[in-house]
């Protein structure tokens, strides 16, 4: 069943999983335990890439619109199965969703529990998500990672920082890494704007600034939102013209490559442009894609061809 | 007095019951024990279909409104005896109500705490419950389970959800299972919208992401709410024709039927239209019923009547 | 399997079970929820009388001489069958035997943990026993109850009362009952002195006078070991003649029989012996038998055969 | 340089290995979690036994009793290296020699905090452990367990069972699994009797009475030290002839096999004898060795030699 | 004043002071900053060799057997300019007779508080110290690292290592590294084996057990003092003929050279002896030392030059 050429047990660090940790000098062992752990699991295992898959779309965005269209996915043993025969590096979910299958998969992939999600049933001005479990609520369900989104340009940015802030530093007590999901919005950013070169590498910064380990943003776009920054790409010279720059920028905005910074697929879209998009981000340097809606609202067999066409593009096998 | 036929004592459990217990892995055994003791109880023991009788109605409507109509019910031990005879597996009531009854039924149906309740006497925007007990209150009381109410589509969302996640975690720690009634409700849900089926299927959902154990319910309508879910559903060709198609729906977004979903009952109506609405919601696998105010606003006997119609629907006896 | 004849569901307290409970009077609902919990289950439910099988001897003895008569008795499960299967209304067992047991037996008999244990390693003068468990382990494992040793007479009694009285406290406020062994040994004890009347009498009241709301003695003998008691009894004109008369005056010790107390059958013997003393302490006005070796160490169909002799001396059918 | 024939990442549990972690329902999903780590590493990954490279004896004797004989294993990274090369499942050793070397390994071995220690600098009548760490400390080290030595027959036996057990929880609450390192001596003990058989027998019970996940012995003779068990013995007609039969009964004693129980080497021997030890551990049932001086203590060529060969016995390659 | 040539400031670390601190991968950046500031001041800023002057004799052996030979001495402030002047790398001192100096050499040279400390108005069969001051008090007193003995072979070494271990926990997390003093003294161990050389390696071998970042102990004998441990000797054939052969094997036992180990210079000797031992210190691979008594005990001058003979002796200038 599993398709995934993998790195030998016990195999030394490969040159480069060895160089990003040593980016995180300082964090202990635990941490670095469990970046390892995330960096070398499946079909990516050792090449520093990571692509993981996220489902938190039922909270986010309410069951029937994230698994309606795959109804295989509203059971959440599918998750597992897709991101393990696929290789992906980890598995990412909320508490509940996890807590009702993981005991399913004792021992087998890494899993990240994102402790904090938004639902669709209101729109806040100062968009905030809620915490929906502690962090020891994560030691206890075997998790590799912790993740946490935080909306760069929110109303309640300094609640929201603070709170992130706070868990990332008990979760690294546990040694537990953060991955942080960065997404701008709020009453000052257009729509437009939410997607903006600009506005996503400040965002990716934030987020590395929070102590993120891991970083998640989405593509960006070649719109500039604050005109500040736009008269400051022009004299630097930056050039956004293409997703690779664009994506070479973001991971220059992330203290220059030194966090491992990743992108989102976005809204659904067909294999073809979503691989295209894919190997811009492995052009720009980017450190590898989370793919959650494009993987599982396919058919099984489809969501695994694209998984693994992602993660052929970063190198995987 | 009590027509219940029984589970055997010390009996093993039910192939169904084993099945439900092996959804919870990794929670400690008081947590499946009293799992399991809600669900061997009373006339449905060991189907694992639950049919509970809640009274808060007198917190969240007032005294008269709620028992006027059979002003027995004013009596708080009225309910533990309705709860008995009828064969329900649990009772569920705020704390105050419990204290002052459930020292005469020591040792006999198991007791949910409702541990957050609103009332009526002001109407909040941002609706939110106030936490009216603690856990180590209903560990005293004896109770086999506590309860939580949240709104989903409230603006107090954030501090509701935190508040039940943080609650729920202590009463697992204690063995207790936590059922969470979830009603959407706040500004941006229609009247008509807060029973869609779109926004049930939702906050059952969002219930089951906070950890609950057994997620609670109202009947959905054939509405659709949302714009975004009104184009899944359809693209996804869900019926939502039947109020069996719909508890299907819901059902399956709840984990895919890996959690305990029941169904209210709603306002107050005639027997024939309850048990029809029963009917269906078993057709549709739902898991149980919990009805209050048809229950104990009607006479002892009829109400006695309609609850064992209800639990014979689920197939008690 | 089941031959227990039971107690019907949500049955009220039968009168002999009430007024036990009205003994407890000030204990929260928790506590007296499980001790009806205990009244209530096995073949014995509703009469008031106790019969629990308690299995520490792996831990007291060592596996060799606990198992080795029954070599299925070395498997923790074996243990639950039995008690069970003869309708026992508990069983009892250190924390270890329980976690390697307990999951396969969720909702079924009640089980109490022994939480402090002393093995045959070490032999000491002032005999204490270690806590091997906390409480919170207890309610983890989804016990109805927890069980302590004492050793009134030993150097150690004020360690051992203080830490006996602590760890109660915090039982009951979980709703855990208290069961105390009580077996008097020390220095200024002689061996025959141990089981004597008057120190069998004086450390069933030590155990209530700590708290304990179900007491656990040896069958006394009709030997007196102080001289002051030896006189006391005399004036009195207590007779200790038969065993019968003994338990009767332990019953009495404790305050008037307002506490619960059982009795252990002691060294291997045989059937008869054994229910003819059993008979003896169910004459006395004795609460019931508390049988482990007698009942574990012989055949599974011979152990059975004795446990349902004793509870059936009790009035359990 | 790894010759270890490895099992497929994200493939599913063994039969095996998910019939042992069934053994321990109630546990949270960390620590199942990190019992499938232990039990799908290295060469046995998979088989359901364990070979341990435990290094403690600087501290236990001293570094010069300890690395004379081999003056590279004064490195702490070289038992890394030894675990590793040899497959082993996991290396265990005190807090410090692991902060002075863990960090090199990051990722790769599980690592055992061994966390109460003794010296022999001072030979105690009622021997006792210090407890030189915190199970913080593990967490940040990356543990996958943690260890614990315990004597039962010490005088200190109470405080040394309460430590054990309250450190045991803490550890659990953080997903780590706990073994235990039962050694029996003391006064009471002959030294012929520290590996008599009932004495090794009750031991592992004990640990396995405290929690242990995993119980760690020596090897036991055929000598039987307490008359009481030499009865029980004789009259269960349990063999102690052979070294296998011996085994047999530890495992027996040690909840009839519901706990992972495995055996040291003892003192330095050859090869031959070792192997001849092995072959009877396997025969017997036991679930695998924990080899420290005789790997250690030889060249590297012939340690490794030695460790697979023991691995092989087991069944790894 | 300061005749000391200085590291210049923003240098690079140097490769040795770099391999230094790859030992301690997994501490935080505080301890790793105040390991280098350690290491990076004084006349042997980065060499990788630290001399520090201690001064707690006042303390373990009372003011004038300590300062009366050099009456300046009484003054807490002569220490801080002796230390400053010799050019030592640190100044170490119980807590007291910092906080009645420290606060006139502010931003000067590193310093060290010794938080536990012994008297000698009573003479304890099972040696143990007092702890003197927090932890807290020492980053209030802007300390650059924390000292503690300990007595291996002490009797009371249980209470002892928990006690260091817990300190050196709470330490590290302020960013403090934990240096500890390695006395071995004892009932079981001869006056003349507080030197042994196996003890001194053993003692050693302990403190980094425990955690110890710089270990101090005293320059071994040629003796050998446990019977096991003089066949170890022989059989490996470690020559303790000369004292850098023993230097070099307790470097050798602290984790073969992976923790600093540095020596006292013991009771008051004459220049020429003391001179010579610290070049044996050096050709045996030690890390520096630790002189007191015999640098405040002579007159200013003649201990600045002993001192500065000392650390030239270790190539600073």
């Amino acid at each position: 069943m599993n398709l995934v050429k993998e790195l030998s047990m016990f195999a030394p660090l490969t040159p480069r999983v060895s160089e990003i940790l040593s980016w995180y000098k300082g964090e202990n062992l635990g941490v670095l335990n469990n970046l390892a752990r995330l960096l070398n699991s499946g079909s990516l295992a050792g090449t520093g890439k990571l692509v993981i898959l996220p489902v938190d779309q039922g909270f986010e965005h309410g069951p029937v619109r994230s698994f309606g269209p795959n109804p295989a996915a509203f059971d959440p043993r599918y998750h597992f199965e897709l991101a393990m025969e696929s290789g992906c590096n980890a598995y990412a979910a909320p508490f509940g969703q996890l807590a009702a299958s993981a005991g399913d998969f004792i021992g087998r992939i890494p899993v990240i529990v994102k402790i904090n999600n938004s639902d669709s049933l209101f729109s806040n001005a100062a968009p905030i998500s809620a915490v929906t479990c502690s962090i020891k609520d994560c030691v206890k369900l075997g998790a590799t990672a912790v993740g946490f989104t935080i909306y760069p340009g929110s109303n309640a940015r300094k609640e929201m920082y603070e709170e992130v802030r706070e868990l990332g530093e008990e979760a690294r007590s546990y040694g537990l890494p953060m991955i942080v999901w960065s997404y701008a919005r709020g009453e000052q950013i257009s729509k437009e704007g939410e997607t903006a070169i600009d506005v996503i590498a400040y965002s990716a910064h934030i987020a590395a600034q929070l102590g993120a380990h891991v970083v998640k943003v989405k593509p960006p776009t070649a719109h500039i939102e604050q005109a500040a920054a736009k008269k400051a790409y022009e004299q630097a010279g930056i050039s956004v013209a293409t997703l690779a720059d664009r994506v070479r920028n973001v991971v220059q905005s992330t203290f220059n490559g030194r966090r491992v910074v990743i992108f989102s697929g976005g809204e659904s879209k067909g294999d073809e442009q979503l691989l295209s998009e894919v190997k811009e981000i492995h052009a720009g340097g980017g450190f590898g894609s989370i793919m959650g809606r494009n993987a599982f609202q396919r058919s099984r067999a489809d969501g695994l061809k694209l998984l693994r066409g992602v993660i052929s593009t970063f190198g995987g096998n």
